[in-house]
């Protein structure tokens, strides 16, 4: 992969409409960026063909052939043991070897974080990788970055403390926010903090985070507020709140939805708005939000939904091409280098 | 008390407007309800002042007069110790006493918590109380019931366990619901459902819930959706999609307003939907759903939200109202009766 070329490769096999939302994905993106090229895993015959309607494309774009898949309820166990010629892996071992500067799938998310992590490996320093996405806040423009997303169910305060790294560097060298301000999911009760892995998180942050702002707990409230560039919690804890955000909104749009079917002359007020509700629509379209990141492995990963279209997996491609052109794992690691992780942490490690 | 009649105790001091919201909404609640009647505690001159507004209402109200009230950031502990007459205590002691079928109060939740606790102790077989309310859902006026909100950050496996059968019971005696779905909130990956906790209260409810379905996890997105009657997390989990929920419908509010202002025509638009909005203002109040139950107590006890009107408080009277109208405590009783929780769990215990 040359110095001035962003190399993306792709899972072509994997989601619900795949192959054909991943390449017709790529040629949105390729449309966007100049430098991009790609590798598409999976079925050479199939890629092959539908390549051939976007030659531009076909032009930048390498195939890695072969005909197996890992099935989207296949367990990681399973695919990590049985899956080593899948598309899936194949696309990852393509970063791994070097040939490409990141990795998206829509196929299986288990499979994937347990192939990424394995092929992959954690960066110097870090224990566990985690999902993060950025989360559309109530400040137009601006998103919060939030992980852990499910990658960790489990966590202990150095987790917590990692991702809080990692979400950091992100905000700063891909959003571009010069002192991101951090903060911790906890719950309101003044008396009980939260667990004590939290509790602990927090103190080890207040003393150690480096150019960021550590502002202490949020609730969830504070999710969509903007109030903080990045939020941290436990994978289990992020989860929730990413499907109950998920669960809110499609609970708010029937409720409005019933108010206009309600009345004619609701009706008749709604097609005055309808630009307005396209422009509501735009903002909120989970497409723009497509792609969640791996983050603190070796090499960049994102998923993307498996029932996105192209416009969502063009997203998740456009999500990877930014980690890979801002040098994310470079900055992590000049980050790591300067805080001693293992040092601060040396009590909970023995 | 007579066996007729259903006295509410209320905390006349607790809330951001309290005594005025406490006592116009227990005249709210008093229109609403026959043979409702009223204990407030609190500063005496302050209630008799106010209640001569209302002469209906002062003729079913007792009063316990005391200057003393717990401050809104006065930690748990410090509320028990020291606020041994203060509003709120009298309020719940009247419970304890006999004197009230159940007390409403929108002071200090943590120390309304501890000291309800502490004073009306868990029924038999419970071994800690748990907040719950009733979500809005996709399906008009079907709610569910939603606990714990965050009463323990830490959870067992039969903490979960007692948790659903208060919440069943709540469904099957207040609501009406013959037979309620019951479901665990968990993550959605195939691979590591959830902690070790979830999974074992999963497996006690799938041998031994009664008199409900228990029909396994759910997740986030599901809170809203209405398919099931009863969902039940730990404290901590609860707690932060509880504030989810209330911040992405802020959130999304806050884009349709934006929306709205973003062009002229898209304003007579909104004139014409004035109506239609109106409604799903009525029916997405927060009003509407105040009132915060602390179930598992041998006394019933409501907390109403601090920052609430007389509406919201008289809302929260009714909650605590049907409740006892019901014979929560009674049915749960019945119900800890047939299962007998300490065998279940007798090696938790040992």
């Amino acid at each position: 992969m040359s110095s001035n070329n962003i190399t993306i490769s792709l899972d072509a096999m994997g989601g619900d409409d795949a192959p054909h939302m991943v390449i017709a994905g790529a040629e949105l993106a390729r449309k966007e960026f100049k430098n991009i090229k790609f590798i598409f895993a999976g079925n050479e015959t199939e890629i092959k063909s539908r390549l051939s309607q976007y030659p531009k494309l076909e032009s930048i774009a390498d195939i890695i052939h072969t005909d197996d898949v890992v099935p989207s309820d296949m367990t990681a166990g399973h695919a990590l043991r049985q899956g080593r010629q899948s598309s899936m892996r194949l696309a990852i071992n393509a970063v791994s070897e070097g040939r490409a500067h990141a990795v998206v799938s829509a196929g299986n998310t288990g499979a994937l974080m347990a192939m990424a992590k394995f092929v992959l490996k954690t960066l110097p320093g870090i224990t566990r990788p985690a999902i993060a996405t950025v989360f559309p806040t109530q400040v137009e423009d601006k998103g919060s970055v939030v992980l852990d997303l499910g990658a960790n169910i489990e966590c202990s305060a150095r987790n917590l403390v990692e991702f809080a790294i990692l979400g950091s560097v992100y905000a700063r060298s891909v959003t571009g926010v010069k002192r991101p301000k951090v903060a911790l999911l906890n719950v309101g009760s003044e008396d009980v903090k939260g667990h004590g892995f939290i509790r602990k998180a927090s103190e080890m942050l207040t003393e150690n985070l480096k150019d960021a702002e550590y502002m202490g707990f949020v609730e969830g409230t504070d999710l969509n507020t903007g109030v903080a560039d990045v939020i941290v919690a436990d994978g289990f804890t992020g989860n929730v709140a990413l499907k109950t955000i998920e669960g809110t909104a499609k609970l708010v749009s029937s409720m409005l939805k019933n108010s206009i079917k309600s009345s004619p002359l609701a009706y008749v007020g709604y097609l005055f708005m309808m630009p307005a509700f396209k422009k509501l629509k735009r903002r909120s379209d989970p497409r723009l939000y497509n792609g969640g990141m791996f983050l603190g492995l070796r090499g960049l990963c994102v998923k993307s939904h498996g029932g996105t279209d192209e416009v969502g997996f063009a997203n998740a491609i456009k999500v990877a091409y930014h980690l890979a052109e801002y040098k994310f794992n470079d900055n992590v690691a000049e980050v790591i280098n300067t805080m001693s992780l293992d040092d601060m942490f040396i009590e909970e490690e023995a």
